[in-house]
């Protein structure tokens, strides 16, 4: 039984979501971890990890435009102190979570077709991001 | 240490929840690992898991309407090609998530009295669904 | 490779959060693990678990009042005979969720300097919530 563990730095260009499962799919190749469980940990309160829909980019729009109405910009926040989109994006945080736990098999990833995995930034302005990346397994 | 892994397929009836907790519980009894961590990850984009209360059916059915409140099928989707059911599919599976870790000691997982583990399915026709199963402890 | 596990009793105050960072560092510390996965369970479906933002209480106060918005106690729901909080702290469950899973290198927890991590009492009484607690690594 062996670990591997590893940072993903991601540069987002804003709002939107950025698509890791080709970093990741590398990492759990060069560990020489056969079979066993990847963890993922997103640094942030302000953008999320989440498993999506890997071929319709219109499912991701859908996606955007269903944050904005469950977590608006325009509402009265108390927290406002660092702009109109910050609060919204700690709720969309909040709502996808940050955490994700990924059995692996043969050397791969055991997501489905269509899954893709994605850091979500909630925030408007391009930020640099961090993932936290486990193995453990044989 | 070792390690124990399965699929789970699940043929669903159409949109609702399908409980899944015996089969784990019979996995974990199976697998000769007392004490470990049991992860789970659906495959799909259209179908998710939650742990919830096991008892009152009526909460699974205010479950259901508030996913219908949430994510609803009315709304205009830029993705729509797949039904009218697909997109409020995806919405509903990124509010609940796919992916759990769940904690095992004396081969029992360490579920609460009233909780239990559930495969929730987002799309109106039945579907058959797989959930990948990851065992690591001693 | 070893393990720890641990269950983390908390009493809330009703409604609200309460932060276990330090509890969970403690553990990790004492466990002899440097590096590996901590797993939490939180064992019930009336409380959740999240990580957020630790700096500014408003932060958590604009999540309660997001909370209510997104899971009213107005609501006609099916199931209220346990009170009108019942239900909306089960959809607040459903909607954060219950389980994290958390990479430690060096004998801490990989958290981003914002991070925080809490129990979220969505009932209006006071409870005693449990935390399933489990770390494996080396």
């Amino acid at each position: 039984m062996k670990q591997a563990a590893t940072t993903l730095t991601i540069r987002t260009a804003g709002r939107g979501f950025t698509e890791i499962t080709g970093e990741l799919a590398r990492f759990v190749a060069a560990s020489g971890i056969a079979d066993g469980l990847l963890s993922l940990l997103c640094r942030h309160t302000s953008a999320s990890l989440l498993i999506q829909e890997n071929a319709a980019p219109a499912v991701r729009a859908d996606l955007a435009a269903w944050f904005d109405r469950l977590a608006p910009e325009g509402a009265p926040y108390a927290h406002d102190d660092e702009g109109p989109d910050d609060m919204p994006a700690h709720l969309r945080t909040a709502l996808t979570g940050v955490t994700l736990a990924i059995p692996v098999m043969a050397g791969r990833m055991r997501l489905g077709t269509w899954q893709g995995v994605y850091l979500a930034e909630h925030r408007t302005a391009p930020h640099r991001r961090e993932v936290a990346v486990h193995l453990i397994g044989a």
